[in-house]
C-alpha cells in the first residue's frame, strides 16, 4: 500500500481523514502533529491517530523553529494583513508544508494530506508550499473533496469501530498557534453583532482586567526581541510570557472584516496579545532608528510582505529578496521599549536605542539647540519652487477649480 | 506706511510680533485671529491686539471650513502622518495661508506674517502656501528672524507701554484646533520618560474613565461622517460631539516619535479623540466597501496624501490628482459604524453598510453556502505555477540558501 | 432552442464553434463579429457564418468606440505592459465582452461564446468581463473545451457540409487591431532566435525604411491626441495614419518575454506603430506639465493600471478610481510634441505647450536667470541633516560594511 | 596656512580656483584630478593646476571603480533617472566626494571645494556626500559663492601671472564620464529645437551609421556584465568598447525635460551608448528570470534607486537597503543576451539563461504542452468573484456612471 503523511491536529476532521484515507483510498497513513504551540495533549493526539488506524503518528515540537523562522522574521518586517492580523495561521502553514514533505521524503511516502476546506486561505497555502517543495507528491484534502457534516463524521468512525467520545462542536472555527488564535463563522458573521465573550479565550475582557498597569521592557537586538525586563528569554518563553501577561491585561483583540485570498470578505475575531506587543514595541523602536526615507518604504514593503505571507508565497525567490530587504533595515534596531499595559491597551511609554536618530540637541527648543534655522529660509524656497511655478502658470489659470481643494467661501 | 497682516493667535509672542513689526519694520499691523477651534475669547483677543498697536483686529470663524475642506477630505483620504499623527496641526496651516492672502487682497496689504521659527514643520507650511497663493507678498516671520526670550517678549512690550498680565508659562508647547491638540517640547524630550500627567488636557486617564462603556454610531455618507447616533450633525457638533466624548473616555491619546520634514525626528504627544475615533470608524467601513485592490492601493496614497499635507504642499496639482483618487473610492462608502469607547480604546464592534462587499453567503461555512469550492484547485494550479517553475529553476539549484528561510533544522 | 451570442471573426476556428454549437449544444447561434480594426471583409464574415448554421450574423464597427473609450484613456494613464507591451488586445477585450453582453440582451440569449483557448490571458478577460457585466449568462469557450487540430476542424466543417478554403495556416498565433497586431508561437518560440521577416507585417524593416526622416506634430488637449501636422482628426483616422507612416518607417516592433496573467513565461512580437509613438509623444508632454511628484506617482499609477487592463479587472471600481486620478493629471498636458520618425525610431525632437513647467528664466546658466542661488545652500543644509545624523550614530560605528557601497579601496 | 583639496578638472573654472582659493581665501590648494574616463591627459592637468598656485596636483585613476562600485550597482538596479537618465554624473559624484575626504585626511587638510554651481544638482551630490563622510570638514564652492563672467576669469588668472590659452567656450556646458555625456545649456534651452548636430560628440547621427548592424553578445554574472562576445572583459574596457561601438551604431542619444533636485525643469540631452546597450540586455535577460511579481517591485525599487542617487543620498542606510535587495534578486540574473546595433537602436533579438523561468513546455501552443487547461475554469472564477460580487452590489446601483468606463453609446 502507498504511504501518506496526514497533518494530524488530533480533531475530528482529521480523524476522520485517517480512517477515509486508509479505507476508501487505500493508504498506509502516517499522522503527523505538528505543535505550533497550543497543540493537544501528546498521548492523546497519539492513540486517536493509531486508533483511528494510522500506522504510526508522529509528533514533532517546531515551536521555536515557527518564532525563530517564521514569527520572528514577520515581526521584522512588520508584517500585518491589512494593518489588523499578525498572521499567526498563514505563519504556520509554510513550516507545516516544509515538515510534511520532510516526513514523507523520510518515510518514503507517495501522497500528502491535509484538512483544509476549499474556502479558506489555508489550503492555498498548503498546495503551493507543496507543489513548491516537492511537485511529485500527490495533495489529498479529505474534507475539500468529500465534506462530510460532524454527525455524520462521527457515525462515520463509529461504523469502523473508532468510538472516541468527541464532546460538543464549539460555537466557532477555531486555529491558534503561539502568535495568535482566531476564530470565526457562527454568529460572528454578523458583522453588525458584537463578538460574545466566548469568542475570546486567550484575552480578559478589558474591563475585568486589573486596575494597576503593568510596564514591561522589552529589549530589541537587529529586530529580534531577545530580553523581557532585562532577562534573556528564548523565543517560546518569551512569546509565552507576553501572551500570558498580555491575557491578563486584556491585550490583544482583533475583531476585522478581512478579505481572503479567493476572493471573499469574512468577519475573523483574533486574540494575540504577544505579537500585538511586540508589533507595537517594534514600530516605536524603528520609529527612533530608522530614517524617514527608510521609515516610508519600509511601510511598502511590509505590506507586499504580509500579503505574501497570507497569500502563501513563502517559498519564492519574491520572498527571499524582501527578506533580504528586511534584514538590512534592521541592522541598528536594537535597543528597549517599554510598554504599559492596562485594561486593553499596550501603550509605548518610554524608547532608547543606542544608535538613536532622535536627537535632543537638535530637537529641543532650549538652550543647546545646535540646529542652524538660518537654512530654513533657503530651505522653503527650494521646497515650494516647483509648486509656486505650477500655480502660477497652471493652476491660477482655472482658478476656481484649482483652488477648489480649500475655498472657505464666506468668512468674517 | 505699508500695510501687513499677521496670523494672530492673541499669545506672547504675537502680541509681541505686532509691536516689533510697528515699531521696528515700520508697518501698519492688521492682526487676524483666525479660529479653527479652542481659540482664545474674542474680547480678549481684540484687546490685546489693540494694545499692541494694531490698527485692526479681524476675527474669522474658520471652524466649519476647517472640518467641511481640510479635516474632512483628509479623512476620507485615510491620512495619519507616519500611522500616528491625524495632523491637526498640518491642516490648519494651508487654510490660515489662504485667509491671510485673501484678507491681505481685501486690505491692500503687501505683507503678511506668521510666528512660527525656523526650525518646525509649520514654517513650511506657511511659506509655501503664502508663496503658492501670491507670490508677491513679502513674507515675515518676525520669531524666526528676531527670536526673543519670554521674559524679554514681556519686557519688550512693557517698555512700549503695554502691559498685559501673561500668567506663567506652560510646561509645554501647545498647539490645538478641533482636530487636534499637540504638547512638545520641556520634559517630553526624554523619549525614556513617560508624559506626566499635565502633558494631556482634553482627555482622561484611562483608568478614571468611567468603567461603563458608551457606544456611538458613526453614519457616513460617501465617506463624510454626518450623523451620530442616528441625529444628523453640522461638522463642528458631530466633532465637538466626539471630543467630549472621547476625552471623557480617555480616548485619543497619542505619544509618537515623528520625523519633521527638516529632517529632525521630535518626540510628540498628541490628542484628538474625534480624530482617532472616526479614522478607526471610516477604515473600519472601507473594509466592508472596498475591494481587496482597492483597500491596498488606497493604503499607498494614503501615505502620499499624509506627507503631502504634513510637508505644507497643499496647494498643488499633485493634492488635486490624489482628492480625485480619493473622492472616486469614496462613492460607496456609506453605511454605519458602532463603536464602543471604554478606558482609552475605541473599539468597532458593529458596522453595516447598503452597499457591502462582505457577502454572508460567501463567507459562510453554514448551508446556504454560494461559492464555488471545486473552482479551488484549479485556482491553486495556477496561482502556484510560477512559483513552482521558479523552485525546480532556481531555487533547487542552490537548496540550502535558497530554502534558509524556513529551514527548521532538527525535528523529532 | 436556447439563443447563444458568439464573438465570431470568421476565422477557421469560430467557423467551427458555429457548427459545433449548433450541432453538439443545440444553440441557435448569433454570430457578432465585432470590428475594432483590421477585421476580414465584412462580405466574407457574413457568408462564411451563415454558411456554418448561424442564423445571424451581425457586424459591428466599434473602431471609434475602441479607440475613445479603451486605447486613448490607456494612453493617457500611460499603461505599457511590462514596460512593453501597449495592449492592444488586452483593451479590446473588455470591450467585446461589453458588446456580446448588449447584443444578448437584444437578442434574447441564454449564453455567450468566444475562441479562447485555456491558457492565454484572454480568456480571463472575456469570462469576467461578461461574468461581471451579467453573471446570469452562461459562458461557453468550444476551444478551450474541445480543442480539435486544424485539419480536423476542416473536416469536421466539411463533414457538416460547410466547404469554405481556408488557405495555410500561418506560421504564426496572430491578433490584431488598431492599436496593435500580436504574433506569438511557431519559431517564435526560441527565445534565443531573432524573429524572421515574415513575423512582421504591419512596420518595414529599419534597414529598408527610407532614409529620410518624417517629422510628424501631435497635438494633445488634455492628453487626448487631436490633431497631427495641425490637422484635426478623428481617433481612427488619426490612428491609421500613424500607423501607416510609423510602418513605413519602421517604427513599432517589441520583441519581449512576457508574463501571462497565468503564471506563464511567452515570447510575444508585437507591432505598434501609432501606440508606440502616442506614448512616447504623449510622455514627452507629461515631463513638461506635470510636476515632479506628479510623474513619480503616476508612473506608479500607470503599472498598476497596464496589470489591471492585462488581468482582465476593466469593469470594476478599482478601475473607475485609477481613471479619476489620471483624468485629474491629464488636465494641462495640452500641447504639442514633434516626433522624428527614422529608420525604426520614433524620437522626441521638439516640444511646447501653453502651461509648461519648464521655464528658461529658471533653467538657464545666461544672464536673465531668475533662480536665488543663495537658497541652495540652506537648502542643502536641511537636505541631508537626516543622512548626516545617521552617518554620524549609526554607520560609522560600523564603518567598513557601511561604507562598502562606495570604498573604492586602492588609488594613487 | 590652511590646506584645502579641490576638486580639480583642469578646466577653466577649477583652474580660477585654485588663484581665488590661494589668493582670496588663503588656502594652501591641493588639486585633485579624479579620472572616471574621459578626463583631460595628465601632465596637461598637472602643468594647468601647478601653473595656477596649487601645491601639489594629485591624480587618481577612479575609471574601475567608479564602474564596479558605482555604475554596476545601478545597472543591476535598473536605475534610470525619469525614465531616460543613466546618471552618468550623478554616479560620479558620491565617488568624487569620498575620494576628496579621503585625500583631505590624508594630507591633513581642514577644507575641500568643488567648482558646482548653486542651481545644478552636483552642489547638492558634492556637499550632502563630504558633509556625511565628515561633518568637520570645511566646504567651499567658489562658483556659488563669487561666480566670475568667462572673460573675467581668463582675465583675474593673467592679472595673476597665470596665461594659459583656453581656445573658445564650447556652445554647451559638458560633463562625461564612461557611463555618458551630458550637454545642456546654450541654444538647447528652446525644448522645441532639435538639438544641433555639435550637441553630439560620442554617437554618430543614425542616418550616416553603418547600414549593416553589429551584434554583440552580453554576458552576464548575477547581474554584472563580464563577458562580449564570449571574451572575458574588466569593466573599463568591456564599457569602452561598448560606448565605441554603440557610437559608431549611433546608438545613446537621449533628449529629455528632467526635473533637478532643486525644483526646476531643464532640457539635458545625454549620450550614453555603453549605459543604454547594457540596461537594454539587462532589462532583458531580467524578463527571463525573475518572476513577475520580482518583476513588478523592482521596477517600483529602481526608481526608488534611480531618485535616492539622483538627490544626492548615496552615503545613507536606506542606500544599503535598497542594495540588499537589489543583489538577491540578482542571484539567477545569469545568461546571455544578443543585441543588434543598426542606425540608433540597440534591440535585443535573443536571450538564453540556465535558469530561465521561461518555460518552452509550459508556454507552447503545440503538442508537447505540459500545462493543464482544466485548471483555468477554477481559476477565472476565482479570480473574477469579487469584481463580480463588487458590480452585483455597488456598480450596477449607479449603472451610467459605473460603467461609463466602457459604454460604447451607439452601435448598429
Amino acid at each position: 500500500m502507498p504511504k501518506l503523511v496526514l497533518a494530524y491536529s488530533g480533531g475530528l476532521d482529521t480523524t476522520t481523514a485517517i480512517k477515509w484515507l486508509t479505507v476508501e483510498q487505500g493508504y498506509e497513513v502516517i499522522a503527523l502533529n505538528i505543535n505550533v504551540g497550543k497543540s493537544r495533549e501528546q498521548p492523546v493526539v497519539e492513540s486517536r491517530g493509531l486508533a483511528a488506524g494510522a500506522v504510526k503518528v508522529r509528533v514533532i515540537d517546531a515551536r521555536e523553529d515557527f518564532l525563530r523562522y517564521f514569527a520572528f522574521p514577520a515581526l521584522a518586517a512588520g508584517a500585518v494583513y491589512q494593518d489588523q492580523y499578525p498572521l499567526a495561521t498563514a505563519l504556520a502553514r509554510p513550516l507545516m508544508a516544509k515538515l510534511l514533505v520532510d516526513v514523507a521524503h523520510e518515510e518514503g511516502a507517495v501522497a500528502v494530506a491535509h484538512g483544509c476546506t476549499g474556502k479558506g486561505n489555508d489550503q492555498v497555502r498548503f498546495d503551493v508550499g507543496i507543489q513548491t517543495l516537492d511537485p511529485n507528491l500527490k495533495i489529498v484534502a479529505p474534507t475539500r473533496e468529500n465534506a462530510m457534516p460532524r454527525e455524520y463524521q462521527i457515525e462515520y468512525l463509529k461504523r469502523h469501530g473508532v468510538d472516541i467520545p468527541w464532546g460538543d462542536k464549539g460555537p466557532f472555527s477555531i486555529d491558534e498557534n503561539l502568535w495568535g488564535r482566531s476564530a470565526e463563522a457562527g454568529v460572528l458573521e454578523d458583522p453588525w453583532a458584537e463578538p460574545p465573550r466566548e469568542a475570546y479565550e486567550w484575552t480578559r475582557d478589558p474591563e475585568e482586567a486589573p486596575a494597576t498597569p503593568a510596564y514591561v521592557e522589552i529589549e530589541f537586538e537587529s529586530g529580534v526581541p531577545v530580553r523581557l525586563d532585562g532577562q534573556e528569554l528564548g523565543p517560546v518563553e518569551l512569546v509565552e510570557r507576553l501572551n500570558d501577561l498580555g491575557g491578563l491585561h486584556g491585550v490583544g483583540r482583533i475583531d476585522h472584516i478581512e478579505d481572503r485570498l479567493v476572493g471573499i470578505k469574512s468577519r475573523e475575531i483574533y486574540e494575540a496579545p504577544a505579537a500585538v506587543i511586540l508589533h507595537t514595541a517594534h514600530a516605536a523602536l524603528e520609529a527612533m532608528t530608522l530614517s524617514k526615507q527608510q521609515l516610508r518604504l519600509k511601510k511598502y514593503i511590509a505590506t507586499e510582505y504580509a500579503e505574501l505571507i497570507y497569500n502563501g508565497l513563502w517559498f519564492s525567490a519574491h520572498h527571499q529578496d524582501l527578506a533580504a530587504y528586511v534584514a538590512s533595515t534592521q541592522r541598528h534596531v536594537t535597543g528597549t521599549i517599554r510598554v504599559k499595559l492596562q485594561r486593553g491597551r499596550a501603550v509605548v511609554v518610554g524608547r532608547k536605542a543606542p544608535r538613536s536618530l532622535y536627537d535632543r540637541g537638535l530637537a529641543t527648543y532650549d538652550r543647546g539647540d545646535t540646529y542652524d534655522q538660518s537654512a530654513a529660509v533657503g530651505f522653503i524656497t527650494i521646497w515650494g519652487l516647483q509648486t509656486r511655478t505650477q500655480v502660477r502658470t497652471q493652476l491660477l489659470a482655472d482658478l476656481p477649480e484649482a483652488l477648489r481643494i480649500a475655498t472657505p467661501h464666506q468668512h468674517d
